[in-house]
């Protein structure tokens, strides 16, 4: 199911402008967020880091459009995948912005899939190194050609997803998801300054830590640290809350560990009280 | 002037899969190049580099269907720039690379404007590091927006285009175009490992550089040089060779340098040899 020109689609068939910036340049946003029971989980935090997002990149945002495309997404699908995608919309040669820009908002819904939430996952480092020098690596911006490149060499290497270490040496993220280490009681993730993104989830499990028990702390990572983890876990909107059974074969039993459940239940319990019952 | 679905078209609105992965991941490529006298300056350079990259993003490329595109849009325009996008097509959700890829290739020409070529630019360094660990940064990939955003940057400090540092802290590329500094008979220039575009003009450049009494070299280039450096210049197909007048500041006699003008009027013979007197 597809949202553009202000109504759904069956068809992601659409007159599209070919100088559409998102599309010749990367130069745009987009969102992901878990529709359940026909609602979106966590719509708030999806829509103002949007926003947030399209202020720093100077790419003019409607919340209303986009809240209207989420809710009507949502409701097609009941149960899946809702994607949001702004672009700066179209524009004569060169990169220099448009004075006027023409943003364009479209979306897509797709139906969930089993095994998409909660997935057990191996990891393997990528040599390409995550560039904390960039704003963009804290957007949900459109550029992902290093992230696709990342796992494609992570699953040549039997691996589920790529771990990126950014250029001073320190773990950032997966290819779509955040990372954490639980050390004792501590719940460590890197700092946005590192080269990650905002997750949505991410700052859902930071805020709920200390209720579960954990001291939630936003640090750089190191490789040794990681090593020593008694758990790691990736997070997005999608997987909510990946246990991460092997780095480099080395092997972590994330998912038997105790903390780690009660993050996965917590979620649970966050999703029906948000979304209600499906 | 617009191409697509195998023909020229007026307007660059075209049917449009939402779900192509150029649009939504930036996965594609795209190669900017110089329309003279309807035929396309070092057009082989330009269709042999687009079918190196796509072939390692795994992209299937059509080398006929790319050069009827270029040589319609070039034949259209006259005088101007035509630009190829390929992308890897329309996907379902997620990174992992389709298994039977549907690529898209489309293309644009814009009319020659004052100036373009061998525009006399200042430069101003980003805060923003060229991330040489990625194979992104050596292609004329889609994801463009780090460029973007130092570019925005640069102009707000008065200048006309950025200058990137890599990882390493050695001098990269401007947002658009490759560097070199001339220091006594050698024309130096960052190796594409330090992150880098291989630029048709820089290739070019290097090939001829010893027939106009220079000694090429293809090398890590140190700020510290690059301030010491007689001349310094960028290059890109439509900029073709673009005197620094100065770089943060600091001045370039560059535009008033033998070798570079000497290197000038070997492109515009190069030109008139390749494409005609207009």
């Amino acid at each position: 199911m597809f949202w553009f020109d202000g109504t759904l689609h069956e068809s992601s068939i659409a007159p599209f402008d070919l100088t559409d910036r998102g599309l010749t340049l990367g130069d745009g946003l987009f969102d992901t967020s878990l529709a359940r029971n026909g609602r979106i989980f966590r719509r708030k935090a999806h829509l103002d880091r949007l926003a947030a997002s399209a202020e720093i990149l100077a790419i003019p945002f409607d919340p209303a459009a986009a809240t209207r495309a989420l809710d009507a997404l949502a409701g097609a699908i009941g149960e899946g995948t809702v994607r949001l995608t702004l672009t700066r919309g179209g524009g004569t040669r060169g990169l220099a912005l448009p004075a006027h820009p023409k943003p364009c908002l479209f979306g897509a819904a797709s139906p969930a899939t089993s095994g998409a939430t909660f997935p057990v996952l191996a990891l393997a480092t990528s040599s390409i190194r995550r560039n904390e020098t960039s704003p963009v690596t804290r957007l949900k911006a459109l550029p992902y050609l290093d992230a696709i490149l990342g796992l494609r060499e992570a699953l040549a290497c039997g691996a589920d997803d790529v771990l990126f270490e950014n250029m001073a040496g320190h773990v950032a993220c997966l290819s779509v998801a955040n990372i954490f280490a639980v050390l004792g009681q501590s719940l460590v993730t890197p700092p946005l300054t590192d080269g990650v993104l905002a997750g949505t989830i991410r700052a859902f499990i930071l805020d709920k830590a200390i209720s579960l028990g954990f001291v939630a702390e936003e640090r750089s990572l190191t490789r040794a640290e990681l090593s020593c983890a008694d758990a790691v876990f990736a997070t997005n909107s999608i997987r909510l809350l990946a246990p991460c059974r092997a780095i480099d074969g080395m092997a972590f039993a994330s998912a038997e560990h105790e903390g780690v459940k009660r993050l996965q239940a917590m979620l649970r319990d966050a999703i029906v009280i948000e979304c209600g019952r499906a």
